[in-house]
């Protein structure tokens, strides 16, 4: 944790207290990011990137249809259909997650073609997750942990499922008790440490992948659960779209780190290993949820 | 995730899905609360708290003397000195820490007996951490971690060291690139996910129990680190003070749960084995950092 930008008393302290071992240099995250080359990236698919509009700016969400595919499908066609449009975020609890959808218990906003709910779908076939690498790191909740085509994933050999884990960032559909009340009408964004025990109990469908502090920085609700108790707490959608139906020059152009290549696991190892000369301590593991995965606007 | 109060909706579909075996019913962390015994907690020691005043509230925080017993002290001192009082929130960087002291560099506010610096206090011997209770469930960072008197620890057999863990809520301090190039002046809270890896870097000196909204919920910095980049976005401490010398009246009165009895392994369980209705999948395990420390108003 740097110091402000005390450089002058920084320095001349380094020089005094040059007792400890200094730990050799070694390449940041940027430094990687740095020298990466076209091909470490992939740019998002506007097919399935979701942008969702409050007040400040732009929330971009990818789905992950591989491990949420009815639930995917079944969201683009509720932002087609403008269900979102108007509605709000009416959660957000401290630590834990942010949450939008309709708040209307009376006249709640009605359907078109998009299902109100789905079949769960919690868990999916480990040899259906795309592009899986394993991060021999460990893990407290699962098994085996790695990366499927920039989505944290966790997996079971003995039941051979694999599932989207509940990292910061990650989206997923709110539900109410029965595992198939939930279709992509109500989301929510996890705005602090992993909450892991909600892995197989949730449809997860995505990742923030810009905009996350429009969200983390709402007002806390003070309601039950971090729900907003007054309609005028409520902070406004004012669209919700796929990205592949916005006019390609309004739309935000970023791509993702490939999570299967060779300069991936240089930003893990640049995470386990850092170096000095503030680093005095590298403790040589990543846990999953600490694991970046770069995001950048297309060079 | 629960869907907003669609209660009714959720009922029907309830019984329409009652396929999946339900889970037993489990004592929620609530229900250990409400059955615990005055017994099980602790007040906070008024010489060991603090109370931040910031635009919208108090922030408490609780030091760690076991751990940082200099640090504790001066940061005791610069409070009495009135040494925070009109220095601001400086640093808010998205899913890592929010950041306070001083940020003026050409006229830096002078100390008076306090120390600007001191020797880290990184780790101490794992023979003096205090009441220290194992967690079983297991860690990606270290060797062993488990709970201290109210705060979560690491530790390590085979170089006898303990230390304070960077999970959301704890408190460290800033310094420059020296290890000893930090004394309490300049203080961060860790606001996301773990950030696990400045474990064993920074001298951490205690942990946030109320208040942590006013601080999540601030703007982020657009500087480098998150810094805040104009002056006029510092956010302002209007007092920073010990709570024993803060009138009786005007304290904050909280208590602890003990970490080092029965009823906190049962808040435990009930993070690792939750029961239905809601929860399909009971994982079983709780990591360090999620394992909540329930924190109350004294009856």
């Amino acid at each position: 944790m740097h110091r402000v930008k005390w450089t002058c008393i920084g320095a001349l302290l380094a020089l005094s207290s040059a007792r400890a071992a200094e730990l050799p240099p070694r390449p940041t995250v940027a430094d990687v990011v740095k020298g990466s080359k076209p091909a470490d990236w992939r740019a998002l698919d506007p097919v399935n990137t979701l942008y969702m509009e409050v007040p400040g700016g732009r929330v971009v969400i990818e789905l992950a249809p591989s491990f949420a595919p009815k639930h995917a499908a079944n969201i683009r066609l509720l932002a087609r259909e403008n269900y979102f449009d108007g509605l709000a975020v009416i959660r957000a609890q401290e630590n834990y997650v942010v949450q939008w959808g309709d708040a209307d218990e009376k006249t709640p906003r009605p359907f078109k073609t998009a299902k109100a709910t789905l079949p769960a779908e919690f868990t999916i076939p480990a040899s259906s997750a795309p592009a899986f690498v394993r991060l021999p790191d460990g893990d407290v909740y699962a098994p085996e942990v790695g990366h499927a085509n920039g989505f944290p994933v966790a997996r079971d050999p003995k039941t051979g499922l694999a599932w989207l884990t509940h990292c910061y960032g990650m989206v997923g559909v709110g539900r109410d008790t029965a595992a198939d009340s939930g279709g992509g009408s109500s989301l929510y964004v996890v705005i602090g440490h992993a909450p892991r025990h909600l892995d197989r109990n949730i449809t997860v469908v995505g990742r923030v992948v810009a905009g996350m502090s429009l969200l983390t920085t709402l007002p806390r609700g003070t309601g039950p659960l971090g729900f907003y108790e007054q309609p005028s707490q409520h902070v406004p959608i004012a669209t919700f779209r796929v990205a592949a139906d916005v006019p390609l020059e309004q739309r935000s152009r970023l791509e993702v780190m490939r999570t299967d290549g060779a300069t991936y696991q240089a930003v893990l190892d640049a995470q386990r290993k850092r170096g000095g000369p503030w680093t005095k301590y590298a403790v040589g593991k990543v846990d999953l949820c600490n694991a970046q995965i770069p995001v950048r606007a297309v060079p």
